[in-house]
């Protein structure tokens, strides 16, 4: 591989910022620049020397990017970004809405097709590498039951519906494993778990001056979907508390594939993940998925594809035979 | 997808009888026979009804089966079966002497690619599946180290090694992982550990009546390549003892990848295994493994392939649709 891939950004936040450095830590790709749909003056690269261009210019510059990268959020940003971009660009994108992922495949492959390009979508870890997981655990392990656990990580979604209740400045929400539920999945128990059985819910709120801290409180613990179902606590701190200790973006969690063979043969498969950034880890998938995306459309593979189409051999810089006699 | 994929077995042991059960557990498949070196009436597989058959008269057989997984062993059995029966067959097989995987790679493509077949080599756990959660930790983490650790798990080669000391009547050896070396990689902190800091060997010996076991032992834990370089433990038994303590072949490890994102964020990714029957496992990812060495010959791709070269959908039998509706 004599040149260099070449790398744009869609839209730039903390995904944006992660893909950049991500980029910076991987020889064979190169970044063309950032494209916000912001004043390309007000965005500050991490790395100044990063070109900053309007994402409404980005069509001049079909011929300078081999993958474009987006980084837009998946409820507002990528059901219009994704499909308009992937008729312009081979694109890697993290959309997350599991319900939806169907329908926003057609469209991007509709849109992607007919101009030759790759999309590869809802890449990441969870869409992501879990799905791999959960994949490669129920195709070798047909006999058996598929085990999902979030956290210990700050959930944006769930942090957001608090953030909605009336009276509430400021709050995080972490979500976390049962560690006893966890424990009896590994012992390969195949235990049937509730929604309240698998995880609890913590949140730390910053209250408005005049809130009532037990009527805020009560809003947020029966609050349908994201807490009803759950044990949540809630703790009131400052602002200057949440600024200190919740800045941080950890998440991480666990795919368990508990199954059996021949005789009833306990086999138990574990994935599990402890990031210290979320969307820095994610923005690294989605690096490394870019060079596949770029592999699979120099092969003639076009259209809208997901990770269970990408082998894995396609996310290393290293050649086949390499991989062979290196990490075989 | 009307028919089932028709499923031949080439070798009769552990691995042979493990696939067998595999089989039976996916419903897309079907098993043709078993096809043994030994004298088929000597031969009897878990399921009376299944038809066994002689190995030399396999190629009779190329109309009947879609994939053959072979079973033998790497060191004696596959340098020859592998291109012997790849030119014949679509194969699957768990070839595992790490060091000779090029040059084996290059014998079974010269047989297999001719021919239209497809053949995938050294599937199974390690090679297999830690040999991918290798790839993946480096490809999505550049900056970072990877470890693999075996155990608590029987090792065949060790205990072979052990019943060639003279006075040894019989023996078991366990490679158990070292909990604090385990952690310390967890941690994040990328130590950089010794042969002896990462794993110790437990061997259980049967002695021959007149054997000496001070001598033994200290045959056995100074034995280069095998022992010398770990902190072994030998334990003295009976043949009862071994018989009823030592049967069973468990298995497992970790990979582990631990790397950095950003200005030196921590992130870590695990994969780990806990197998009560490491053959039944193994021989349920090469029937896993068999269904996409189908679907990749159906699609025109022959010769020889690794893991490396799967992409994971074909290891499900959902359709693509179904798996992103269902996994994604």
């Amino acid at each position: 591989m004599g040149t260099k891939i070449r790398i744009g950004i869609a839209g730039y936040g903390n995904l944006g910022r992660g893909v950049e450095a991500a980029v910076a830590q991987n020889a064979d790709m190169e970044l063309v620049g950032v494209f916000s749909r912001r004043d390309p003056a007000s965005v500050k690269p991490l790395n100044p020397a990063v070109q900053v261009r309007s994402l409404a210019a980005i069509g001049e510059f079909q011929n300078d990017i081999d993958v474009l990268i987006l980084c837009g959020g998946s409820k507002n940003d990528l059901p219009e970004q994704g499909p308009a971009l992937a008729a312009m660009f081979n694109t890697v994108d993290s959309f997350d809405t599991h319900a939806k992922i169907p329908e926003y495949f057609q469209a991007v492959n509709q849109a992607a097709e007919p101009n030759g390009n790759t999309a590869l979508i809802s890449v990441g870890w969870d869409p992501g590498l879990f799905s791999i997981n959960r994949l490669f655990g129920e195709a070798v392990l047909p006999q058996g039951a598929t085990y999902t656990f979030w956290g210990k990580g700050l959930s944006q979604g769930h942090s957001d519906a608090i953030r909605r209740v009336p009276g509430v400045k400021g709050a995080v929400q972490y979500t976390i494993p049962v560690p006893d539920a966890v424990e009896r999945v590994r012992s390969g128990e195949l235990p049937i778990l509730s929604t309240r059985e698998k995880h609890t819910r913590d949140c730390y709120v910053v209250l408005e001056a005049d809130a009532d801290a037990a009527t805020v409180k009560q809003a947020i613990v029966t609050m349908p979907d994201y807490f009803a179902d759950y044990d949540t606590t809630v703790s009131f701190i400052t602002e200057d508390e949440l600024k200190r200790d919740h800045s941080a973006m950890p998440h991480g969690g666990f795919v368990i594939r508990s199954g059996t063979t021949g005789a009833g043969t306990a086999q138990v498969v574990e994935y599990s993940l402890k990031l210290d950034s979320n969307p820095e880890f994610t923005s690294s998938v989605l690096v490394a998925y870019a060079r596949a995306a770029f592999r699979l459309n120099q092969q003639g593979s076009i259209g809208a594809k997901t990770v269970f189409d990408v082998a894995p051999g396609l996310l290393s810089p290293k050649t086949a035979a390499d991989l062979r006699k290196a990490l075989l």
